[in-house]
């Protein structure tokens, strides 16, 4: 815990949840859960979501207006860590994307009937969401090329094309989808975000991609997803027609917070991994690995580097509740990639650490190597947000490379 | 193929195995095959099998006097590299670890009668074997150590340990096992490798381990397994008694050779991969993702960190081939920590270049990812090695660190 | 200027100081003040310190007690960065090493007539001091080894030993000289601090050490010292008998926090040019080096990089504020290797980004290549902090390798 | 050496080349020598080159029609690297650049009386010379961007122009311009070699760089020219108008294995040093610097590393002794950047490992870490051999960037 942005609330939190943690969720890791589908562990989760909602911990993200604690960003970041510090741990305390992203857009910006009938039961966890926006016909460097379409017809959308990568349908009662609504429009005016119940007519599961070794279900599912001819109603946009780009805008400064405090907790688990046994493993009679300045090395660079790295994401997180999102940009593409380089640097090491049994799923470390690559990918690649941050700089130098790619 | 080292004999095999790997191998790279059980697959292999067999390119690793070519390590090396550039190479040409090792030690130190009832089986693709060395309980930096005993009773061997990561276990015919034989020896000379049928009374094999979110199974298991008083005829002894860690010295720079080339087949793989698609995927209208100078970076460093791996490697063999192992020792720790990160660094950013696609088992580069990060543990991690090659570097130097670890 | 740490002095003082450095100092910047003797720019400073004075920006980092602002440590810290980005900024304010720790250390230890004597003048920019402690013979990994001896005749030191690295020794008015007192007790214990006026007969300045190409006079002096037979009276010892460590380690939290808060103006410094030359230079007709994504790279990790280091190190100082330094030696040792790799990382960028220039005495950078290199090991090298980090984290875990080294 | 690339010529001559080197240059390496003027130094070095002549080691360079060896380029790059171990070894054995370079140049393509005039002295290490090419104005990434021309007016050319980085012109009898003769054609058939003897009118050396803390004399010398009206006769142009860069491309390959194995005998040296050192430095009683794994690692990887830059280089080599240097032309890129940055890596590694000693110029060190970091700039930057090997790499891959670049 960062002392420098703890308060009242995280010093009072962070505690109870690790404990919490500990003691439900930790003995979970098992090869059986951490290999088997999630439909399975699932069941145990869900069990223990009641727990949390015994020893008050659940809705940790909601505001105070929807009876939350209204803990701030940079509050909510630090709960974030701790949830991390266990694969199950925002799972079991709803905390998880893409459900709570979507639950602040449908609180935001969606109607009362809609909030009661999709946002209510998401709060209490009775059923799940996902976010339908990547297409696998365009790069999603630039995420206004879509092309899935929604056209008005009546007092009805109609949604034709093909998503992938949207994370958590398989089971998902609502997906919220990008689509085309304005086509003439500015690029980024074009598209609208539109709730459409799973179990509407033309709503298609291709598959849960399988990555890296898990075939995906349930939460963790990462689907294609087929729209035929979907029709809902045009009540179940969410937000101004033209405006599902701004929303996303709007979505990403927390969101950023979320996915790198979420890495830190991975790290700083993964680095007490490392530690143990760099201080217990003994490589030949007396001498312990952590004797080894290899190791020493893996755990001094890894220590300050987790250090650096949760300033940078509670300063942006603390910057976004005094400033807003808009005026630290800069900030949050830096930590995207920094965190997330980090957190992978960290984990191979721990591996390292453990040597061959560092591989196996008999210890978590191998599912974190699997699971988390993708962090250098998803929500914009390390390359596009080097870019775009030299970009942002050598603007305020003179040089405007809005037209001229590099 | 590196012009330096091809012969007329890799000029003539390498396109023809090449050809057989593009039409007969490449296709099978489903994600059904990738993520399935490895039976599953082996049922098909075992049908191209007979193919290789057809074509005249069965038992390419055999020497003049087991009826094969006499290729050079350095040849067959250039062999290993092009079967690497499928994951189901080596299997389909009966050249895989840890069989191929294990049918050099029996036709260079068994009997007649093991060669006959063991190592014609495993020649021809009926059966596979396995060989049980690590212990859970030992580092394997100090394979010195170890707890399983053989101790002889009358004209038999009783065997009593505890094995892990002996790979290919499940299914296998037999085991070699590394057992102390005469402890009260030099602790290089306390070890024999025996010789014993998974049919034996005793022979438990425990689990296969999950690695990496693959449970593993048949030739893709690593298993743990316990002798549990496993009794044996002395006659399974390979070689002579205390020669234990001589015979593995002895593989130690052929396999070293093997692993190291397969690693370069399996770079050149990724590299194909991502030049490809930098040269296809198109980011933005009539911009190619090859045009960026990040995904250029990638390319040109990997080209030139794969080149030097491979001259290091064939080096290394060529001197093998014609000084020993014993006079290259240096060379052969080099190239383990030296190849085994340059493939990862090339998975890694062929995996980048890709985006989320390279992370889903749609493709290639997933599998890789998972099944080879091992490859800097195995068979002595890095810095055992490095330590390893400087202190012999230092031993030149007047600096004997032997009795101090650092 | 980081906001999360900015007060309003820093609010105050940041901007002045800043220009100050552009109008006076920045123009000083030419080949032949960057490579010539030190004694001839030191002719310019001299006079620009009258301009500080007049400014009111004489002695920032003295106590109220000594008639100054009484800057908390983070406060100062944030100063020492903006004094940074000129390598003439520390001296013409005179807050310049190794004058700025001496001060420390004879307002709180010394005698009122060492103080008349020594400190008057010293803060008043008259004299100029140095610290004698580094020996040739002795690695600087174990600083409480030493050579140099003082023994008590009379009332008197008699002081004998040779010392390297005594940085600023030519023409310094006094030397404060880490010696043996009393060479029985604890090795924590054996020495003390003893100010020596250069004019003491035995007294040798061997020679100034040519560092980096640069043969040092003046302030900018690396010197070997001899001293034969020096005495001093027993008053010259600056606190306790046996206490030189003490103090040493008194220093050694707010000497670390100046030394990295200047490694981060070095960056700042540097990021400028870097950007500048980005922005404008047109490597083909129309096309600037800024849209090149290499460059864009070095951008865009430097701007990271440096941000992460300065919440590192403003972290640190603000908890020593707090807290004391003795509850925080692991950041003081992280930051130590974090942040001088991090600038020497930015150095190596932006002679890249310029290119040919890069390395010519025309710019900056080349100055801080040659004169920062040593950052990595002056203090501690990155290896010794590294494993000095490890070891205190794991005795958490409960391993004390104090007796073990690795 | 290496044993792959020996001959018997390479076998002879390279151990009385290193046993020259060690008797007569090595202690010329003083503090005095590597920081002076190099004119003084120049001045035993010449007592040195007829030493080199009775040895019969004086123009290893020259082919069997000028009289010399007429090693291949692979044998030459061994003897170059050995030449390299000490930075007067090139000099003395009269095999430096740039004058290396321009006696080939003149050999082929120089008339005989141009070649009388200064090919002979040249030989004979009475005068030396200078090549100028680049130009402030224009990025180095494009050498065809030229400034200065060179104008016909009856049978002479009238040059006008500004140059800088124009090596060893400070006492060079002559140089050999770069300028653009015929500004209509084709890019790279604009710009021709002209000869000009550095007494003719208008020829104006305007300084002497300093680079990296080194004002620059002698051949050490990088200079800034201008050709004000300079009248040479059209005999002075090498070879025919308009092939300047056909002639440039022509020295290109050479060049290039020149440069990559002077940095590979730098990387040897240091090396060399770092083991001596890492050996007999005692860190505290009885443990010497060689014990710790950090050294450990430096060592370990410096060699994998050295041993796979020289194969590269040496193959690379072997393949223009073969088949010319436009077939090997991504080799040549590719050796570029690889060697460059493995010898600086293992000079940072070699200076870290001697701490303090380290950046002193007391040792070679300090030198090779000022004057070697332009080899990651000049003749072409890391980033632009990247980017073009790429491109060449991805045109197989059926992409041409020629009118993109990124």
């Amino acid at each position: 815990m960062e002392d420098l942005f703890a308060t009242d609330r995280t010093r009072d939190l962070v505690p109870r949840i690790r404990a919490f943690i500990e003691t439900e969720l930790i003995p979970l890791e098992t090869a059986g859960h951490l290999t088997g589908p999630f439909s399975k562990v699932a069941t145990v989760l869900d069990q223990k979501r009641n727990l949390v909602k015994k020893a008050g911990l659940w809705g940790l993200q909601h505001g105070v207006d929807e009876g939350g604690l209204g803990l701030t960003l940079c509050e909510f970041g630090q709960i974030s860590e701790v949830l991390a510090t266990s694969p199950f741990g925002h799972y079991t305390f709803n905390c998880q994307a893409p459900d709570i992203g979507n639950m602040e857009l449908l609180h935001k910006h969606a109607s009362d009937e809609l909030k009661q009938r999709f946002l209510e039961p998401l709060r209490e966890g009775r059923i799940r969401s996902c976010f339908s926006m990547t297409e696998p016909e365009f790069a999603g460097s630039n995420p206004t090329q879509l092309g899935t379409t929604a056209v008005l017809d009546g007092n009805a959308y109609v949604i034709n094309g093909r998503k992938w990568f949207t994370s958590s349908a398989d089971g998902a009662a609502f997906a919220i989808v990008m689509a085309v609504t304005t086509p003439d429009a500015a690029p980024h005016r074009r598209a609208s975000m539109i709730l459409v119940p799973t179990d509407a007519p033309g709503f298609r599961l291709v598959r849960n991609i399988s990555i890296m070794g898990d075939s995906g279900d349930h939460w963790g599912s990462h689907s294609e997803v087929v729209y035929e001819n979907v029709r809902v109603p045009i009540e179940n946009r969410i937000g101004d027609e033209g405006l599902g780009f701004v929303l996303a805008q709007e979505r990403l400064g927390p969101g950023r917070i979320h996915h790198c405090m979420r890495w830190i907790g991975i790290s700083e688990r993964c680095f007490d991994l490392m530690c143990s046994r760099a201080a217990t493993r003994e490589i030949e009679p007396g001498v312990r690995l952590g004797e080894k300045q290899f190791i020493q090395g893996f755990i001094a660079e890894s220590r300050a580097e987790i250090d650096a790295a949760r300033l940078m994401v509670l300063r942006t997180a603390h910057n976004i509740d005094r400033f807003g999102a808009a005026s630290v940009r800069n900030e949050i593409s830096a930590i995207k990639f920094f965190v997330a380089n980090t957190m992978l640097k960290v984990v191979d090491r721990a591996i390292q650490t453990f040597g061959a049994m560092g591989i196996t799923d008999d210890l978590l470390l191998a599912w974190y190597y699997r699971h988390e690559r993708g962090a250098r990918i998803y929500d914009g690649a390390d390359e596009v947000h080097k870019s775009a941050l030299a970009r942002s700089i050598l603007k305020e130098y003179g040089l405007d490379t809005k037209k001229k790619n590099g």
